[in-house]
């Protein structure tokens, strides 16, 4: 251990209250992207906070929310990259959140704001981690480059843009400080090393120009049954999709990924009393439901909207009917190579007439358990959370991992102040004020892993 | 021709503007019985309608919204029963009416309002014919029994329970003028026999507690999946119903039936255009399309709900999927016995956890063309449309004819101001100024075929 680290941590449980006043201030700024609130106040707050600390920053603005640039030179030969955002879910519904999103409150030690866990909790510790370093030493052990996007809950549409006007400096990172984190059910601390790619679709089936009396079902086509024999045509009961040429892409499981897989103790009775469910899909448990989570992709139905929905009865022969799918996507599964495959498979199946409408997707990027970066993170995890730490060569969720990073082999580690009840993009999110104060100090371990 | 008739048509036309008024007042009520809107002030209002043209008529009180009944002593050795009444669908979506639901407007010679065909246009029809009739006869030639419910438009709940307190009233009756009906796509007027029967049921699937992320859609069934493959079990794209036993009851055509239904000329081309359909379900035409219209029972999918259908993209593995289906049935099909069946089918096919919700079911009847009483609407049709109506022996829709008449053995036939253009149960609902002028004219007509 680095002979200030101890003073430094001293520091940081003497500095608390300044630090949850960094935070409330961040959390008191809406910044919901989906509905475009408060995106250019969030980012230039940004800024100030960066050159608080003396960071150097500047707002990069082309389509969409500006991009938060931070710059930090120092003596190391690395670079490291930190990536966040400051934008946040909306915050329905509304009645019930017990106090107001954007009003933080701290009750039995948990911080609530929107956006607490999801992802200023994160953004405010690295702050204070940089903060607390640069107080005890001249210059940090590596360089670091911030981006903080705005549009991470929206699929990140106009990232790809900076990424193009900054792509020689991104090449030389050496590694990546990924966004978010934390937690699991039993209080144990998980990195992920990279994200499932995402393809979302809307499916439409049109049939008559308008709603029908249903007696006319006995000659006029129903689009939603139409759009439910388009749908059970792509997966069955059996959970496997149906799409020829969907599972040819994707790549095995590496031994080192298996035995990280292997080495977690993935929390099965926990998780469903949280969900409320009796068991997993497909009566999983294991390594087989640990595997599912972590590197199966999936087809999911995220909604299903069609004819009369109100209460009682209505017999109508519906116009149209629209689903909305998921698709979650493992190396090297491409949403490009997805909804070609989807398009072809619809027509060869007698159901041309259904329509899809394809938003821009993003591709998956796993990690490397082995990489001398991931061995970093779990040292200086060790030596903060007293445990070892779990590490998932890649989270069930998405993110623009393959364009800000995947793309030019940058590897990435989590690190977050969240947990599995933070309740991310639902009411009362949350996080615990121990795991703020932990997450400050586990920045300080990483750089100080650098120093050594 | 009666000698008075002239004289009566000459008086309804003079009328024409009180009647229209007539009409606007019913239309201006709300009355939609799923959403029990309305239905006591449109009740007070049927028996303020009746009383002003000297009906004797009460409100009858039992479960559900007051049954209307009007009571005509005729000089005639029989008795005619007519049926309406004054519950209408609900007006989603709102935002497809070009003028609200619930102002009448006419224009281009239409008449548009919620109601306006389905069923009050043919309400105010019979109000205005009988007026007319007793303004030039001193009596009408059959004593009148008028039953006006306000729950059609959700299958009649509790009007069993009204035919359970007038059985021997109902028993007597000649026949029954039903209360709708009208002109097919190319203006001819239609007179229908019987109803198919109906089971309308609700479909539900159920996940975790709440909606969760998407990315657990690799762990945790999704509901919509679930109820999208029960779906899938009970028909498939060929379009027959899998349910065993599904078609055990159903009864071969009679010969005068299929005779009617050869007779019947039917607009396949103006209905394809009316609809704005390519083509009817499975390339049906000529007697075959006939047939399915009138004699196939259906199962048809009226509505399914599930998850986001909000704009843009939302990754959520939604807490559960309803969907709304409906079942046209026919003699001797029973919707006791067909949800019996359903429910032993989903679980023989491994959906127990698919929940029905059934509501009471309307039991299926077919008329004769023979029947005396078909001759006399047919001839009065005749007269006042100037061309042979098509007869059919079964409507595709459903109502309560069973119930109310089948039972009792007492013959139907339909009477009504719309024609197949008039989106009885959509948006723009609408009938032709000039069909509900013939409509009063009709009901005189068919008076004169008893007085003669």
């Amino acid at each position: 251990m680095n002979p200030k680290s101890k003073q430094i941590e001293n520091y940081i449980e003497a500095h608390i209250e300044v630090y949850l006043e960094r935070l409330r201030r961040a959390c008191a700024q809406p910044s919901i992207s989906a509905q475009n609130r408060g995106l250019e106040e969030m980012a230039e707050l940004c800024v100030e906070m960066l050159k608080d600390i003396d960071v150097d920053a500047e707002l990069v603005r082309a389509n969409g929310p500006p991009v938060v640039l931070g710059r930090v030179v120092g003596d190391g030969q690395r670079s490291l990259l930190f990536y966040n955002h400051y934008d946040v879910q909306p915050v329905d519904p509304l009645d019930e959140w017990e106090t107001a999103p954007f009003e933080a409150v701290i009750r039995d030690g948990k911080f609530y704001a929107r956006g607490a866990a999801d992802n200023k909790g994160a953004i405010v510790s690295r702050i204070c981690a940089l903060e607390a370093y640069l107080a005890h030493h001249e210059h940090l052990p590596v360089d670091i480059l911030w981006v903080i996007e705005g549009e991470e809950e929206v699929g990140s549409p106009h990232l790809d843009q900076f990424v193009d006007r900054h792509a020689d400096t991104l090449r030389q990172v050496y590694a990546c400080v990924w966004e978010a984190g934390g937690k699991d059910a039993r209080g144990r601390y998980e990195i992920s090393l990279g994200c499932k790619g995402l393809l979302y679709v809307t499916l439409r089936a049109r049939g008559a120009d308008t709603d029908l009396h249903s007696a006319l079902a006995a000659i006029v086509a129903n689009p939603v049954w139409r759009l439910s024999w388009a749908l059970n045509a792509l997966k069955g009961s059996d959970g496997r999709v149906q799409i020829p040429g969907f599972y040819d892409s994707v790549q095995p499981i590496t031994p080192a990924q298996r035995e990280a897989l292997a080495a977690w103790d993935y929390p099965e009775s926990e998780t469903r009393d949280l969900y409320g469910i009796d068991g997993f899909l497909g009566d999983l448990s294991g390594e087989r439901l640990k595997e599912a989570l972590i590197f199966s992709p999936t087809c999911n139905i995220a909604g299903f909207h069609a004819g009369y929905g109100g209460p009682g009865s209505k017999t109508v022969l519906p116009r149209e009917a629209t689903a909305k799918l998921d698709f979650r996507l493992v190396p090297d599964q491409s949403p490009e190579e997805i909804v070609a495959q989807l398009r072809a498979y619809l027509d060869a199946q007698g159901f041309s007439d259904v329509e899809i409408v394809a938003s821009d997707g993003e591709h998956p990027v796993s990690g490397d358990p082995e990489h001398p970066f991931t061995q970093s993170a779990v040292r200086a995890a060790e030596r903060v959370y007293g445990h070892t730490p779990a590490v998932l060569p890649m989270m069930s969720g998405t993110g623009p991992v393959h364009v800000l990073c995947g793309q030019f082999g940058v590897p990435i580690a989590t690190a977050g102040v969240g947990y599995s009840g933070s309740r991310a993009h639902g009411p009362n999110e949350h996080i615990h004020v121990a795991d703020f104060i932990e997450g400050i100090k586990y920045i300080v371990a990483l750089l100080d892993e650098f120093a050594a």
